[in-house]
């Protein structure tokens, strides 16, 4: 077989990528690493702990690896400036300094940032994707400074805790109207009182309107709403788009969006070129339908996959959940698969279910237990898990792995109400919070009550009887017009529950809530059901309680 | 319908979540909780936690739950003194003070201890299962007292690391030859070592012989090697046994070990009887063979079911996979599924692989990462996950947890060597190491170099050339007789390297070790492999290694 020649574009953790599982399928290719440098084909993922004090040290976020892959790998690496062309006919790779030819090229440039034009060019407006931008950053400000998050995306948020814990004052601005809005409306709502209440200043819709700039740089902002605010750093988070401009140039189909098209092996519509990293669009789990999203894990995935196609070897692309984690203050929230909004896309309201419940990162009786809430989405029909949010202090991480495994599994919300997790005190509870939302997810396709979610409740509000069974004292308060009645006294009081409405029982958790509604079902009351997730899920979508109780 | 009455026996967790799972699905019945009391019904898995200061407070402990439940469920509780004795043709419960006739028998009372007859009973013995247990013990022995643990499961380990963390000066002493067998003998070797390098002392293959009392309190324990140990307590641990004597009294199918037969609704084999909690075998979901299990998670799931099932619902057993987790001293163990013992059994050893691989809890740079090791066993012919070993600092449980789901939910090792978990810096790195154990594995099946594991190497010595290409020099040394070359010079020597013997790469990981084997397959060394797990795995599992190093 004559020596191929296997080009790799981009010199960031893609690319390394691709070329490494080139490597290691043909030991006799001249393989060719060009790295156009620049900041869209270096973004480090752990560059903003270096701003809140978790990293170990600088010299650990440096790209050494690409120098010790020359010689393990026997890779050539090569910088390139200047503009790059691809000659798809001659097989040919055109740079500044002359021409490479291939037997395969591999795209991995990755995601390409586009400028904010609401903010000017200023020595204190930075990104804080690469180890360069930290610098910048840390040239820019000293202990203590105002910094302005521009943006709403995991990255934002990212970005705006990493300055909080660096000991900064952070104010997010985001033109949207929630941040995070992969997550559900509960969960945005959930990161911002997180943020808020670790001392961030949040401001949704609104974004920069003018920036007064002084010795070439941005001393205060003006927002949309019209404050002013004092500033040491602004820094702009979004919006990101593939960089794919050299395909399109040659030629190659692309989404909508910019992203690459690309089949399961990462082969584009080009003969011989592949692409993969955060270009690539790829087949979601559950829809099938291609999505871009410029993630690392993901990233890393298909570089595999094109860097072993391209060197003749077997691999194929598995389909993605967008699974993602993100940190707010002191939460944790997490997502996988699809959300509320995007589940009634792919199937219709009706057969999409949803339940929310309240668990413990590990035994209660444990000083380390944390509060931590699933909300998981199903399919009513064939019971398949087709979502999850997972939200809490610490085991968020885990729970919304878990999640993604039973997805990819295909997996019924049934048997997870049944999955044989590892249970000692500190890690879980023996009924784990992901049994818990199984079983009552379970519980309600079995038809055994009604679950109405927080959303369905504020919609309804004047047309259902609402009561709650609550035994336990130590909540904020109320849903307005509840009727009281602790869920020991219930069967004595049930005969005076009104038949003319649907009956809603709410507790703190939802658990109560599900016992009492199925004590009503039991007595006659068809249409009783329960408030899934309870008055937790109903506070932490911001909803009003009544301040006080009428409890005996 | 008439008005049923749903008899559980057993005070304990199952016997508890078994009646409420009654109730929710007939509110009419009369539901009765027999509670026998004494240790076997009243085991708190907490318990050991107080010891180690790691639970709020001692309240949290207590068995409040009954009480409430009788409130809110409407569950009578009845305490039973004396012999029980079930009338299955009457259906009919004689208890010493009457008897109660039952439309449906849930059995619930768990497992029990047997005596340990090595060690008398006195003042300073004890078991530590029960808030009763944790009063004997504190009322015992002051600070920094002389603690010895007998036995070598689950229990004795996390026992001794609880009074290890309380600050007392703790000895483990195991008739066996390794502790935990439930996990591989790797995870024995890991296990033994943490717990020395944390101040444990670790005694194998010794039990008492012998013991001096004084004034009703053992002071010195004589082990069977002779050696003499002064103690202040004595903490009996194992062996637990199903409690399952009156179900064998009444004719119910026991298995040989004495746990209970049930099917996958719970049912015992005499009519109208359940059985739940840790007496009852269930099928393991890889083998499908019944296991006996007392563990706190499997039991609330059968109790579930037999409840569910009893009072007229539908429910069904999931099979279970073992799945476990210890610490000792900083390190968590975790297992699911077969260990390479029973897989060997379930299937010939021909069919089954195993691969180790070694990763980082979360981002390599961040000040929290953790080393994390996983032993991944699966099937070599159709690539299905059939267990797996996870250890490390901080992580074993999530990666447990994910590797379980994915057992259930059926997935072979190329589908997790892609499977979506969330990333983000503080909680994994962007290719985790489950994705990691899934390719290597991958690979492996795809013949793209030979696998050994640390014991298999050990086993060959002297008839294979173990070649050591690790170019980083942080380790402890080599295994003897090893060649040693650089991966970055391997390419210049490869002709010198002999051709009569298979070859055996090894790097610190496992990893450079495969990089090499590719390029001698690719180079035409048919019988190029690598030690899977590398230096760190062969290290783990106690083999030797030369200090010093003849590295250039």
């Amino acid at each position: 077989m004559a020596r191929q020649t296997i080009v790799v574009l981009g010199g960031n953790g893609s690319g390394v990528s691709a070329a490494t599982a080139a490597r290691e399928l043909d030991d006799e290719a001249r393989i060719v690493l060009v790295d156009p440098g620049g900041e869209a084909t270096s973004t480090v993922a752990a560059v903003p702990y270096a701003i809140s004090g978790e990293t170990a040290s600088d010299s650990t976020l440096s790209r050494g690896r690409p120098v010790a892959l020359s010689a393990s790998h026997g890779i050539e690496m090569r910088a390139a400036q200047g503009p790059i062309r691809i000659d798809v006919a001659a097989r040919r790779l055109h740079l500044a300094d002359g021409a490479l030819e291939y037997t395969a090229l591999v795209h991995a440039l990755g995601a390409e940032t586009t400028p904010d034009p609401r903010v000017p060019a200023a020595a204190n407006v930075h990104r804080l994707r690469t180890p360069e931008d930290l610098a910048a950053v840390r040239a820019a400000i000293g202990p203590r400074a105002r910094v302005c998050v521009i943006g709403g995306s995991p990255t934002a948020v990212e970005a705006a805790d990493a300055f909080r814990r660096g000991g900064h004052i952070v104010t997010i601005v985001h033109s949207g109207g929630r941040l995070l809005d992969d997550f559900s409306e509960m969960g945005s709502a959930r990161a911002t009182d997180a943020l808020r209440a670790a001392g961030v200043d949040v401001v949704l819709g609104e974004g920069p309107a003018g920036a007064d700039v002084e010795e070439g740089r941005v001393v205060r902002l003006t927002l949309t709403g019209g404050a002013r605010a004092p500033v040491d750093l602004v820094l702009i988070t979004g919006p990101l788009r593939p960089h794919s401009g050299l395909l399109r140039a040659a030629g190659a189909e692309l989404n909508e969006d910019g992203s690459v098209v690309v089949d399961e092996l990462c082969a584009t519509s080009l003969p011989h070129v592949f692409a993969c990293g955060a270009s690539v669009a790829v087949p979601h789990a559950v829809t099938g339908w291609p999505v871009w999203l410029p993630q690392a894990g993901l990233a890393d995935r298909t570089a595999m996959v094109a860097g072993a196609v391209a060197a003749g070897g077997q691999a194929r692309l598995e389909p993605v959940l967008n699974t993602s984690i993100v940190r707010a203050g002191e939460l944790t929230l997490a997502r996988t698969g699809l959300a509320w909004d995007e589940a009634v896309e792919y199937a219709t309201a009706e057969e999409i279910g949803q339940v929310s419940v309240h668990g413990s990162s590990c035994e209660r009786t444990l000083k380390a237990s944390q509060p931590l809430a699933i909300d998981l989405i199903y399919h009513r029909g064939d019971g398949r898990i087709l979502g999850a949010e997972v939200a809490g202090k610490a085991g968020a991480d885990k729970r919304v792995d878990v999640l993604s495994a039973a997805i990819v599994g295909g997996m019924t919300v049934e048997r997870i109400s049944a999955l044989d997790l590892a249970y000692a005190p500190p890690f879980s509870t023996a009924r784990d919070v992901v049994n818990v939302a199984g079983w009552v997810a379970g519980a309600a396709r079995a038809g055994l009550a009604r679950v109405w979610t927080v959303y369905e409740l504020a919609a309804h509000l004047g047309s259902v009887a609402i009561v709650d069974v609550e035994p336990e004292r130590g909540r904020a308060g109320e849903i307005t017009d509840s009727l009281v009645i602790p869920l020991a006294d219930l069967r004595s009081h049930i005969a005076a529950l009104p038949r003319d409405r649907p009956l809603v029982f709410v507790s703190e958790t939802g658990r109560l809530g599900y016992v009492a509604a199925r004590i009503a079902r039991l007595r006659g009351f068809k249409d009783a059901g329960f408030l899934t997730g309870g008055l937790l899920s109903w506070q932490a979508a911001g909803l009003p309680v009544k301040q006080g109780s009428k409890h005996r």
